[in-house]
């Protein structure tokens, strides 16, 4: 990758605020340019070194940016794209770090200066936390981050997506946009929505008995209310594929339990324990979320 | 807590090497003897320090202690008290770290010789790992014990249990034994539940994609099979009222998900935002299960 001019990040939160960070850190852009909704999160994305420059106006903070990448609660990526296509220049690649793909994907190349820009991009990084004071340089380092092209995208945007991304220190993978999205529901839609449901099922006084159990399995239902109705929004239906898949799952349990079958019981179990087994974390990030 | 004689640890895994390692570096015995079935386990219960002696006789290994804590699977718990109760001399303290109370607690009352030496509890403390390789001598340091004394619990027996298990290092509440399984079912033996369905639901297709929420959500589904077939056999009625609980508060999720109300989700979400607020870990102990 050549060194870039400029990089616009539309969103300095955690997402957006680690990628200037990281942009930083690796000497990969001459400037920064932050632009935010809210002042006070464009003072703290300045005040971490995430950005260079702040502005609450999308088409100037994008104007002459090589890279702008749109990282919005999913809910507005469409649009922060849409118009960053009008205000970039014409070689502008535009990316995002949406959670969902399918719905940005169809929208933005519907658009005829939308689909020429851009690359649907999902660096899974994150954690509960949120907003740029809990940005850091490493937080894409080793994680894989899913590009989405299609057969409208133009190649060399690919190209430098592929660049830019793997720059931040991602691990690329590609996918069609709904094929994302379906598994998305299962590894991070669905265990979200389960540990919310976990956290509302514990009564509050039994919380004084709670350990490691709970704590792990509700930890993620600490994560952002508006952000995650926006994810859930968008990826309805794959959703409720994995919301099915899983109530079948326990009602296997339940049966074997309400029956009093050790056996079969034992035998879920095993099963369940052989599928988590063929999970590989990547060991040198233990804090990540979705 | 006067200097005690002989510790008798009956199941040398995790918890009870613990146990013996923890007795060993407050050094609150002279001796501390392992009881066990298998001899790999008894030799390497010997070998990280965890006891002083091995025997798979458990009427050898308990004549003559103090304090006996039987440690096994739950499911041989009350077999383990109740042979420990005939064999160790009148004077010693028999008490568990059963993971359920009420079946065990009322199979040990109604033997005279049971109940006059007994007291139930449950260290809440553990991970997903097993074996006396996997036990340290602060697994108890903070975590919360519940010990479950009965109206034929002797006042004496209760006074030196209170005072074995603080002397680990341990934070003591007192419940009624189905109060505790009630509340264990919530804060414990649901979430096992819970992450073995996630484990299960999620196709291995997607497991390249999955970070920190598939990690946490399904890490206590790498635990011991034949453990908690026994956990969940044992606490059966309360576990049905908790996954009860569970599967009604996902069903209202999915509904407003179906019906596409926002408003909906972002309400449920943030009440379950609200009770994992509610709370509050250990810090100083990051990983820890049951």
């Amino acid at each position: 990758l050549d060194r870039l001019g400029t990089v616009a990040v539309v969103g300095v939160g955690l997402i957006g605020g680690s990628i200037g960070l990281a942009v930083r850190a690796q000497g990969l852009a001459h400037r920064i340019v932050g632009v935010g909704r809210r002042a006070e999160s464009l003072a703290e994305a300045l005040r971490v070194g995430a950005i260079d420059e702040a502005t609450t106006d999308l088409e100037k903070g994008v104007a002459g940016a090589d890279v702008v990448v749109v990282c919005t609660p999913v809910g507005e990526v469409t649009t922060g794209i849409l118009r960053a296509a009008r205000a970039a220049g014409d070689e502008a690649l535009i990316t995002d770090a949406g959670s969902t793909k399918r719905t940005i994907v169809e929208a933005v190349e519907r658009d005829r200066q939308g689909r020429r820009a851009f690359v649907g991009a999902h660096p899974i990084a994150g954690s509960e936390r949120t907003g740029p004071a809990a940005a850091t340089a490493d937080l894409f380092r080793a994680r894989v981050c899913v590009l989405t092209p299609t057969q409208l995208t133009p190649p060399d945007r690919l190209a430098r997506a592929r660049a830019f991304w793997e720059s931040l220190g991602c691990r690329l993978i590609e996918l069609d946009p709904s094929d994302h999205d379906a598994k998305l529901a299962f590894t991070s839609h669905l265990p979200h929505a389960v540990a919310a449901a976990l956290a509302s099922a514990v009564p509050s006084a039994a919380l004084e008995l709670a350990a490691g159990a709970y704590r792990d399995g509700t930890r993620v239902a600490a994560s952002d209310g508006a952000l995650w109705t926006a994810i859930f929004r968008e990826n309805r239906a794959p959703l409720l594929a994995a919301l099915d898949r899983f109530d079948e799952q326990l009602a296997v349990f339940r049966q074997a339990v309400e029956r009093g079958d050790d056996e079969a019981v034992r035998v879920w179990w095993d099963a369940a324990r052989a599928c988590r087994a063929g999970f590989r974390d990547r060991p040198e990030r233990p804090a990540v979320s979705d």
